[in-house]
């Protein structure tokens, strides 16, 4: 009895692979220092590109994140994990499959497909925009002892609203 | 004349002891890197554990925030202040009584108690996520000459939607 | 046919130069630390400070912040973009005239001016409170290779819900 958001909202969770992983590919540039730089601070930089296949879609990036924070060498630091597209949100929260579905028909309340002002300029989008603004488009990450320090049910969550296209998200750690 | 938004909502005001300091116990776990590794980035990692007498609650946690940043040594970094847990905020604002009572109103009109779909896996918590995710889960506060850096207005709180269990707030500081 | 929010809203696009930069001045803080110091991170705070003209404003920063990390020195690193005012807020987001309409417009719907328990003390802000939390009063901004690390659409707004009067925000760009 998934309630149906209509043609303009999200899919109902039957029809809708939210958490399954969609193709993406990382463009990876590593910043470590080499050794003889002893002192200086690690860091590490990716770029997550992600193509969803429907137009909204959520996605489960948290073992993404994880291996670009091992990758990194950092041992403690900070993780930023930030949409470089104002049409997508990064959160952090729970991996339910009911409650994503309540994120979604929630973030349609609050930031409605609609008539927007935006939208003289041939764009279709501006819901997208808003909630892009309602969810957040980042997260800060702890890394400790050389991994995520996350709670037992904090999971990454890419929330694609203008999708069907390659983005971007960036992830840079940051400590030592 | 405290605005009653009901028993599903919060307390008024003259009920509620919201910035009262609910017990916290905290774990740390310094990270600050010994004197012959000159040159490394100090860090400080604390856990502090909050256990609300109700299920909502907002709880000031600028001093012991304050008392990390003091304990780790750095003069020139950031503070991660982070909810581990996805049913309760971090948030900067003022701490005035009646602004408290306002936001804890606005959060129950934006994300109401009700009927959600995470319900069916037995829980009941669905607004309490969607709060998190209203307020936000995390602040980061910048740290000069060794001290918290806040406008004069600006205090850290605890907004709990789900308490009266043990709950942690990391604090990671990082910097040199 | 812009939308008139009435008088106790935004004006109307064709009124309200929202982009137009307001008076900034910055009173800088270098805390790079000198060559001799090598191994340890440089860092850079400053404090603009923005007055806008009218009660309610949305200003690009972008600029202004670009400055800031490129005289940070940071090569790899994060820049800290935080409101020390509670009543404005600091996002990432598209620079359209119509967009920040329909901004502004959702900000005022789902953080309507009215009737709040803190005007009590006289205040008369409170709205602007819960916009600040609804936008977000901070981002974190990547630096890579020197500069700051924006997708192709993403800008960074000062948004003031409660202005007419000096106020502060922190740049910290932290790295190495």
């Amino acid at each position: 009895m998934g309630r149906r958001t209509g043609s303009e909202g999200f899919a109902p969770l039957e029809e809708w692979p939210r958490t399954r992983l969609v193709p993406i590919q990382g463009r990876s540039t590593s910043l470590k220092l080499p050794a003889e730089d002893a002192g200086s601070m690690p860091s590490r930089t990716e770029y997550l590109v992600l193509k969803t296949e429907r137009p909204r879609e959520f996605v489960n990036i948290t073992e993404r994140v994880r291996k670009v924070v091992r990758a990194s060498g950092v041992s403690e630091g900070l993780a930023l994990v930030s949409s470089m597209h104002i049409t997508a949100a990064i959160y952090v929260n729970d991996n339910e499959s009911g409650l994503l579905n309540d994120i979604a028909a929630w973030a349609d309340r609050l930031a409605p497909p609609g008539d927007y002002q935006h939208h003289r300029t041939g764009e279709t989008n501006g819901d997208a925009h808003l909630k892009n603004l309602l969810l957040g488009h980042q997260v800060i990450l702890p890394v400790t002892k050389g991994e995520l320090d996350l709670g037992p049910w904090e999971q990454v969550f890419y929330a694609e609203f203008d999708g069907q296209r390659p983005k971007r998200v960036i992830v840079k750690v940051l400590g030592e």
